[in-house]
């Protein structure tokens, strides 16, 4: 709990005198004034975010976190859980969705095993210089059935936190600008609408989806087992460790970690879709005391998935891109990285109406 | 008119079957199927559109059209005319906005003077090597005021179109695997609502808008000047060239040939942002006995432009991106260009479930 506190301690808001400056400046470069719209926005975010006029594009990084869930067994998932380890082997041969867009992004992936099923034999892969890293933060192997009692225990929800917390740090020492974050975990967008719906008090109804492609009948079964897992264990909204314990999961947990050390190092996060979405709930409440931290969010794009949009309304976040993708890996925050990075560089590396001796408007 | 004849009667149908076979790959890569959603519909369509299982990356080209315009003597735009000859130096001078996107995104840029109102003197600047060139069309000092009369003859519309056609197949010649075009001239927003206005038969009143930056008033009386010239000069909905030569711009039927040319020669057409999107319409009215052209054509983004989607739903163009940019130059082409290629890498570089041994589905 320590390492939390301390974390949790350190957010402090973004830096509003340096934001003004950079409006500033934005407005001073040659295109009408506010023209290129959310990309200015976006600039002047991670100049407040950062504390940095010309904020660093040089190293960019997804860290996606894997887990598997007890609650798979009541069969709310199309695909068998084996997948988890086999997308993790994948991702680390570099030929996931995630790998090819993290290449396209320039982004190194950092794949870490928060609760993966089963022992992964990672010695094998030839991890493609430092482009591609593997943790082993493994909590237990998947989480408890949370149709049965709680996911994990109180202990084991802090741990997931702390770990996603060191494994942010770590890569932070080793240079880190922007931060996407990703999952994988067969099963996971069933905690993460219990998450979701719990937090935004919002029916399960509402927020519960098709996951990887569950038919009609799948769909009301997985609508009922959350609504019986949020029955039998009572999760109190108004804690999110709570929440995270009895109906979460070990990579939704060290997502969490992740989303507050990147907010408390004055990171750019780039949230990726619905479990994400879910982890950074959790992060914006227990950072709440601290005036939350959803200003260092910028979410990337709005999935197919039923209830994310009330979700990234509900956190009053409004994402870059909707392009009907229900991937997760990080796929929607490396694509996300790409306009990130357009903002960046429209912010520093444009002329001026005076260095380019252009005319300003008459009106 | 005789290129231009060539160029329409050249253009076929996409290779529907090649389409199918991408679509069935895709099925195999490892993720749910579909679950990259608007990205896996783009790489069918580039497939559909190139008729290459592998589509190539390797040449990117952005096509930045200048001209001016007679009607600025009604003050229908915030800044003065001057700005047309000042942003292409701050393009070929790589300062401007669509010269920063367009780097990120690998892509070169080919600024045209179709019809500045100066003669330009580029002879100075140092094009970056190949990534930038200049190319000169003029065809005039800036089109007629369309409110006393046609903006240009109809000779000199059909040489824009054939000039815009010869500018794409040189830039083919030298290596052009996917186009973004673009736009640059002051006033150039009162045409383009002209033009959608006609040929979509939408009252101008929800056509134009407030172009670099107009105030309530401006706006108001730009209304009034569109409506003037329409009626004065009563382009014929059915024949684009009439409505180009009465209401439109050099620069407008220059984009109109490129985007002709880029059909013709089955090169994925990304379109920018509303005065592209004129262009697109008056190409898809000209090339509409071959069955149009709108299946070439990427609409990048929807642009805070009042008529845009009111003109892409005409044509029945989804935007990809939707970030309340109004800029034009080739910007919105230019972020669009990245998700082209992360559709298409993710078609030609994922695993498959069998090469990555990946279950699949049990439902």
């Amino acid at each position: 709990m320590k390492l939390l506190r301390k974390t949790i301690l350190k957010i402090r808001g973004l830096d509003n005198a340096l934001m003004e400056q950079a409006r500033k400046w934005l407005d001073n470069l040659t295109k009408p004034q506010g023209s290129l719209g959310r990309l200015e926005e976006l600039a002047r975010q991670i100049v407040g975010i950062t504390g940095k006029e010309n904020p660093p594009l040089q190293h960019k990084v997804i860290i996606t976190m894997a887990g598997d869930h007890g609650v798979t067994e009541e069969k709310v998932s199309a695909y068998p859980r084996e997948v988890t380890p086999q997308m993790v082997y994948n991702f680390l041969s570099g030929g996931a969705a995630i790998n090819v867009l993290a290449r396209q992004a320039g982004a190194r992936v950092v794949v870490v095993d928060m609760g993966v099923a089963e022992k992964l034999q990672v010695t094998s892969y030839k991890l493609q210089g430092n482009r591609i890293s593997f943790k082993d933060c493994k909590i237990g192997l998947g989480t408890k059935n949370f149709t049965k009692g709680p996911a994990m225990t109180k202990e084991e929800a802090i741990l997931s936190i702390e770990k996603g917390i060191a494994v942010f740090e770590k890569e932070f020492r080793k240079g880190l600008d922007i931060l996407g974050t990703g999952d994988m975990g067969i099963g996971n967008t069933t905690p993460s609408a219990a998450i979701i719906s719990v937090l935004s008090g919002t029916p399960v109804e509402k927020i519960a989806g098709r996951g990887t492609g569950l038919d009609d009948a799948g769909l009301l079964h997985k609508i009922t087992v959350i609504k019986k897992g949020i029955k039998l264990n009572k999760p109190n909204p108004r804690d999110a460790i709570d929440v995270l314990a009895k109906v979460g999961g070990f990579e939704i947990g060290g997502l969490t970690g992740v989303i507050l050390a990147g907010a408390s190092n004055r990171i750019p996060v780039i949230i990726d879709g619905f479990i994400s979405t879910a982890a950074a709930m959790l992060a914006v409440k227990l950072a709440s005391r601290r005036g939350g931290i959803k200003d260092f969010l910028i979410a990337s794009h709005c999935s197919a998935e039923n209830g994310h949009r009330c979700a990234l309304d509900y956190m009053k976040l409004s994402p870059l891109l909707d392009l009907n993708m229900r991937l997760g890996e990080g796929t929607g925050a490396a694509l996300a990285m790409n306009l990130t990075e357009s903002a960046i560089r429209i912010m520093t590396e444009m002329a001026t109406f005076d260095s380019a001796k252009v005319d300003r408007k008459v009106q």
